[in-house]
C-alpha cells in the first residue's frame, strides 16, 4: 500500500454513518473514495456530493450513493486532496482543475479534511503555480488583465486544446512566487471581471492528514 | 421619436471611422445599434463587439460587422443603458441579465457611455434590486450565504423556469435598500464562492447620456 493509500483510507476513518460526505478530486481523494465504497459495501450508510466529473464516475463505479449539492442542506464532512498547505492552514488546490465545484462544497462543509503527502507541506504558499479560473468569454484579456498585476499567466493546455473545467471555464497558472498576502490577492484577483475563481482556500481547513511513508501525521488546525 | 431613441441616437455621434464598439444589451441601448446600423449601411466602418446573444442578433440584421471580444485588444467606446446611475456615475445594470458580458466589455473600454431615461438618475444606487449572477453548482448555498449576510435575495425566474444567463448561470435580484459602502458590498459579494458577478459598475462609466422628454443632457464623469 502506498503512502497515499494509507492516508487517505486513515481519513475515512472521520466518516460516520448518516454523514453527507463531500468527495474530492485527484490522486490522493481516490484512495479515500475507494475506502468509503468498500465501507458502503460493508453497511456503512452516507451520502456523496461529488466535487467533479471523475468523482462522479468513481462514486457510479464503487456504489456510493451520491446527490446533488443543491439537494443538501449542508455538507458535513469533506475529504480532498491539495497541492501546497503552508503552517496555517492556507492551502493552493486545482492542480486538477476542480477548484471551483471543491471550493463551493468546501465552503459549506462543517469539517473539512485534506489529505497530501508530505512534500505538499511548505513553509510559505506559492512555488506550485496558483490555478485561476477564467470564463471563456473576453478570457484573452483576462489574462491581460493578469499581466498588468505583474504575473505571468500560462492558460492550460490539453494537449492541443484548451483545457476546460467541468464548468466549462479555462485554467490560467500563474507564477506568484512566494505569496506575501493571500487575502489582498484573492481580492485583487476577484475584481476582475471574467476570473471566476482561484485556487487559494484560506481558512478552510480543519485537518490534514499527510502520508509520510507507511504512518500518517495528523495536524489539526481549527 | 420617443426619448430613449433621441438619446440612443445621440450617441452614437461619438462613434468614428474604424472604432471596435463595445454594443450594449437592452432597451435603451437598442436604439443605439439601430443608428450604428443606419450609419454603417451609409459608409460608417466600425467592428462590433456584443455583449449578449439578443445584441448578437440585433448586429445580425442591420449588418453590423462584429468579432468575438477574444479576437481584438482592446474595444475603443462602449454604449449601453443602466438601471441606476448615482451622483459620481456608479451604476447597477443587469436588469436584463446580461451584466457579467457587459461588464468584462465595459473592463476592456477605452470610453463608455451610458444612455438612459431621467427617472435612473438617483440620489443613492439601492432602491432598483441589484443583479447577482450565480453559479448553477450549489446556487442554493450561494443564495442561502446572501441571506446570512442579510441579503434577501429572489431566484429571478423566466415563467416558470429559472431565467438563465447567455453563460448559464442563474441570476439573484437582492434587496439591498441604500447602498452605503458600494466596494465593500463588491467586496463581499465576491467573496462567495458561486457568486461570479454582480451589477454594481463602480468607477466605470465616462458619459451619460440623458433622456429628457425630447432634449438629451450629457454628464460626463471622468
Amino acid at each position: 500500500m502506498n503512502s497515499k493509500q494509507v492516508a487517505g483510507e486513515r481519513a475515512v476513518e472521520y466518516v460516520e454513518d448518516g454523514m453527507i460526505v463531500g468527495l474530492g478530486s485527484g490522486s490522493t481523494a481516490f484512495f479515500a473514495i475507494q475506502k468509503i465504497g468498500e465501507r458502503v459495501s460493508q453497511g456503512l450508510k452516507i451520502k456523496g456530493v461529488c466535487t467533479s466529473e471523475n468523482t462522479r464516475m468513481l462514486a457510479e463505479q464503487w456504489n456510493i450513493p451520491y446527490t446533488d449539492i443543491n439537494d443538501v442542506d449542508h455538507i458535513d464532512l469533506t475529504i480532498d486532496g491539495a497541492d501546497e498547505i503552508d503552517p496555517y492552514g492556507n492551502g493552493i488546490k486545482g492542480g486538477g482543475g476542480a477548484l471551483l465545484f471543491e471550493k463551493i462544497v468546501a465552503s459549506n462543509s462543517k469539517q473539512i479534511i485534506w489529505v497530501v503527502e508530505q512534500k505538499k507541506l511548505v513553509d510559505r504558499l506559492g512555488a506550485f503555480p496558483l490555478p485561476v479560473e477564467i470564463l471563456p468569454f473576453g478570457y484573452k484579456h483576462s489574462l491581460g488583465a493578469l499581466a498588468e498585476m505583474g504575473i505571468s499567466p500560462s492558460l492550460r493546455m490539453s494537449g492541443e486544446e484548451t483545457f476546460t473545467t467541468d464548468g466549462g471555464h479555462f485554467i490560467a497558472d500563474i507564477q506568484i512566487g512566494k505569496i506575501l498576502d493571500h487575502e489582498e490577492l484573492d481580492r485583487n484577483l476577484k475584481q476582475i471581471p471574467g476570473i471566476i475563481e482561484n485556487g487559494l482556500f484560506l481558512n478552510l481547513v480543519n485537518k490534514v492528514i499527510v502520508a509520510n511513508d507507511d504512518e500518517v501525521d495528523i495536524i489539526t488546525f481549527r
